[in-house]
């Protein structure tokens, strides 16, 4: 999926929802418990309530490796049904990997052969070679961690150089240049609403994938007013604000009455852009 | 194990090696495709032949991942191998996480309790929250990266704030003060040797894990000129000049010999040093 079609798919849907698969054992509903795949089943629930009001889905890889091997394999079933059922979905590995070049390779044949994710996200401390190795894959994206919407995010990513450019913003400039806006997104916190203006000059037409929106307490509007593009540009992340609203077993209708929600002030949002 | 544990390992084996399980399916001898699971295999032999000279494995979670759930069970196997028969080493996660809170605690949780990992290598982009909630582990090992030894580690790594101060300065100067020297160690490549004197100068007492020596180029007697302190500090890994040394039925004993040859030149740098 290229920009153009993901952006096709936002305008049919009236939705840049992504939804956080955050899928945790002790938080789901209890009566999950008693099936084969509590995870899967959760998962499959989630994505069928939800799925008319999202463009979107991201899988947490931390909580699926804390289960071991059953958790990768909740994992696996969970790509498979939404690429089967839901093939317009962007499915996306939140793994933040970022190592060399041979080992970059290996991650990328784990989401995009192996695997069948659409995206992975990517952490840029070592460079190009944490990120080229997934370029080379057509139809594929990167999402490099910029400016993350975790409260610990200043400690390294706020300094600046000496021409006063920031971390993050070094690191958009630099590794904008490695893919294109069809293959390149970026991870900015909704938290730090104020600075996607200022992101917004740097790469006026990258899709930036926006969490913190809902449990970390960032603004849907403000993000929209100062992200938003002429192709949308964004994909807003909510996971537990989602997949936790409720534990009983009506988990999967209260779910997709809060995507609803988001997704009627997305459309509103949308309307207000013109698009 | 804390640092003088790993310190007394080090002495009484005369070696600070840790080798790099980078075990690719399509890099080990022909003969082992025929097992039922090769990649164990491939790790059971080359541990059991290395173990007299190594104290510490690494494998490297990309290799095991981009084979999905069949990677998991091996990797699994293989660490539950080593902790059972050789429980004095040093068994690292070289994974390269880096997340949010709630998400680095399920982290800890995969790699500190579903697996019995000693410790895992953390990206530090996201800021303390990537490290801590691993840090309360007891006994278990913080790996950050430093430095690294790629090529295009300089592409944020190197970057100057208005002190003068590089970031991988900075993630040292801020992160050392998050835990201690029995919990934390940083990554610094070998082909930065140069740069390890600085590096001892802000942390003199730290472990630190070396890459980069063998195929990546770097030398063992220049890291251990600039990086060695009373209590070793050090751990050296190689990875491929070690384990795909020789690919026919005789990898394991070959494998042991260029470990052998690696082990009496630690050695002989602990005598030089007095240790």
């Amino acid at each position: 999926m290229n920009a153009k079609e993901l952006f096709e798919q936002i305008q049919s849907k009236r939705s840049f929802l992504c939804v956080g698969l955050d899928s945790d054992i002790t938080k789901i509903p209890q009566h999950l418990l008693d099936t084969d795949d509590p995870i899967f089943e959760f998962n499959k629930a989630i994505v069928d309530a939800t799925q008319q009001y999202a463009v979107s889905y991201k899988p947490n890889l931390a909580f699926y490796e804390s289960l071991g091997v059953a958790g990768w394999l909740s994992l696996d079933k969970t790509v498979r049904y939404i690429r089967e059922k839901y093939p317009q979905q962007l499915i996306i590995a939140d793994a933040k990997r970022g190592d060399i070049g041979n080992t970059s390779e290996m991650y990328a044949k784990a989401f995009f052969e192996n695997m069948d994710f659409d995206a992975v996200t990517l952490s840029p401390y070592m460079g190009s070679e944490t990120v080229t190795p997934f370029l080379k894959y057509n139809g594929k994206w990167s999402i490099i961690l910029a400016l993350t919407s975790n409260k610990s995010a200043a400690d390294f990513q706020l300094i600046s150089d000496s021409n006063g450019l920031k971390l993050y913003e070094q690191v958009i400039k630099v590794s904008s240049t490695w893919g294109s806006i069809d293959n390149t997104m970026y991870v900015v916190g909704a938290t730090k609403a104020e600075m996607l203006s200022q992101i917004r000059k740097l790469i006026p037409n990258h899709f930036l994938l926006v969490p913190g929106v809902g449990a970390q307490g960032g603004s849907l509007s403000e993000v929209a007013l100062h992200g938003l593009n002429n192709q949308c540009g964004l994909l807003v992340n909510s996971s537990r604000a989602i997949i936790y609203a409720d534990n009983t077993t009506s988990f999967a209708k209260t779910a997709a009455d809060e995507a609803c929600k988001v997704r009627n002030e997305m459309d509103m949002l949308l309307q207000a852009k013109g698009l």
